[in-house]
């Protein structure tokens, strides 16, 4: 991690969040206290930042500047709020394509899924704050610059989020082997948001539950496992054909 | 790499490759000569195995048995023979689809391409013995199994290749940014051939010639940017949907 990416020092932290900069995590001395601290720790709840107490050895090893117990590290994506994307996306006269990624951890598949989001015309990823790959440099290189370029909403809880989708009129599809749709069956023209499960273990129960329609990709034979980021390839882009040329199957 | 992926020795090395054994590289010791060694590049060259020259050091940092100065690597995968292959699927009533990697050197796509093929029902992957990321344990693994499951040809000449394919009848497709034929246009019920190019530089232009039809994934804005898996994916993904459900567009 580069200095640069370092933010020092409680009202400089005050500041940057209080600016809309992103910032990926806190760090806090522990036994730190006092109303800047307190500040910090309510900024990082209404913005979905997450505090993490660590011993004061930690923030020396990071920088030798005067810390006062407080580290943070910058991050590289600008979060954006959900609510916000929706009513910019739909005050421009477009019809929201979001992608939920819910456990997704490999920072290469994340930024191969942003590449694919930014071709395919969706307008953001919606992403929990705990749970998923940092969107790192790594990420960001693996996006081709779509991270830098996308909407990005992180969000304390995916729950809510679909929540506050449902509420604007956008419907959630997951994936599901057993599902009897397949997903160039969908209402991929539609307000809608697809979510994307970890690798190993899918999308968690609770938010297949609260989603609207559960899809299945085909397969032609006996092997059923694509990489994460291919499926929501694949997913994207029958969304983009039926939004560029309508729906033809 | 582990020792039992090692073959030591002139006549092991012989039998192993006569056996059909996969093999991923020759290592000969420099000024090692004799007919047993005349034979061992006699069979690289049919079985498009690389051979390199190494001083003596090299061979006996990997092994401390008597090498007679030799020593290869045992391939994870089982290479077969594109001619066979054909006759085979074709023997068997299968119309072929088949994925050729001209330069992807990254071994968690090639991964992921082969789970994308194995998923589509694509029956083989053809790479070239150069310049093509190595089938290791981390493509194995990558590929959640597949590249042991799908068949995969290993030629000295993609151009050759592409050449057996037309004499049996098998297109071949490129991607090509400006080309005007879509991917969902192409007849992938048809016995065919898909060409991945390197995420730099895309297919060689040369193989770009020899192919029959060159075709693009649309984009729903300015950024075009895929991930040459998830491209794959996507290819892949329409040539299925067209042999499962027909041509829906």
């Amino acid at each position: 991690m580069k200095k640069n990416h370092l933010i020092i020092g409680r009202q400089p932290l005050i500041e940057a969040i209080r600016s809309g900069r992103a910032v990926d995590k806190i760090l806090l001395q522990r036994n730190t206290g006092g109303d800047a601290v307190a500040d910090i720790r309510q900024l990082a709840r209404e913005h979905n930042i997450p505090v993490q107490v660590v011993p004061g050895e930690k923030l020396a090893s990071l920088t030798r500047a005067n810390h006062q117990g407080v580290v943070a590290f910058a991050g590289l994506v600008q979060y954006m709020d959900l609510q916000q994307v929706i009513d910019h996306v739909v005050g421009s006269g477009g019809v929201p394509l979001f992608v939920m990624l819910d456990g997704v951890t490999d920072v290469r598949n994340i930024g191969a899924i942003a590449r694919s989001a930014m071709v395919c015309g969706a307008q953001a990823l919606i992403i929990p704050d705990k749970g998923v790959g940092a969107l790192n440099e790594e990420a960001v290189k693996s996006s081709a610059g779509a991270l830098e370029r996308i909407q990005v909403c992180r969000v304390g809880s995916l729950l809510k989020a679909v929540d506050e989708l449902h509420l604007n009129g956008i419907r959630v599809f997951t994936s599901e082997m057993k599902a009897s749709t397949k997903v160039f069956e969908l209402p991929l023209g539609e307000p809608c948001c697809i979510v994307m499960g970890s690798e190993g273990n899918g999308v968690q129960p609770y938010i297949r539950k609260a989603a609207d329609e559960h899809f299945t990709i085909p397969m032609a034979g006996d092997f059923d496992s694509l990489n994460v980021s291919v499926a929501a390839g694949i997913i994207l882009y029958e969304a983009m054909k039926n939004r560029l040329y309508g729906k033809l199957g």
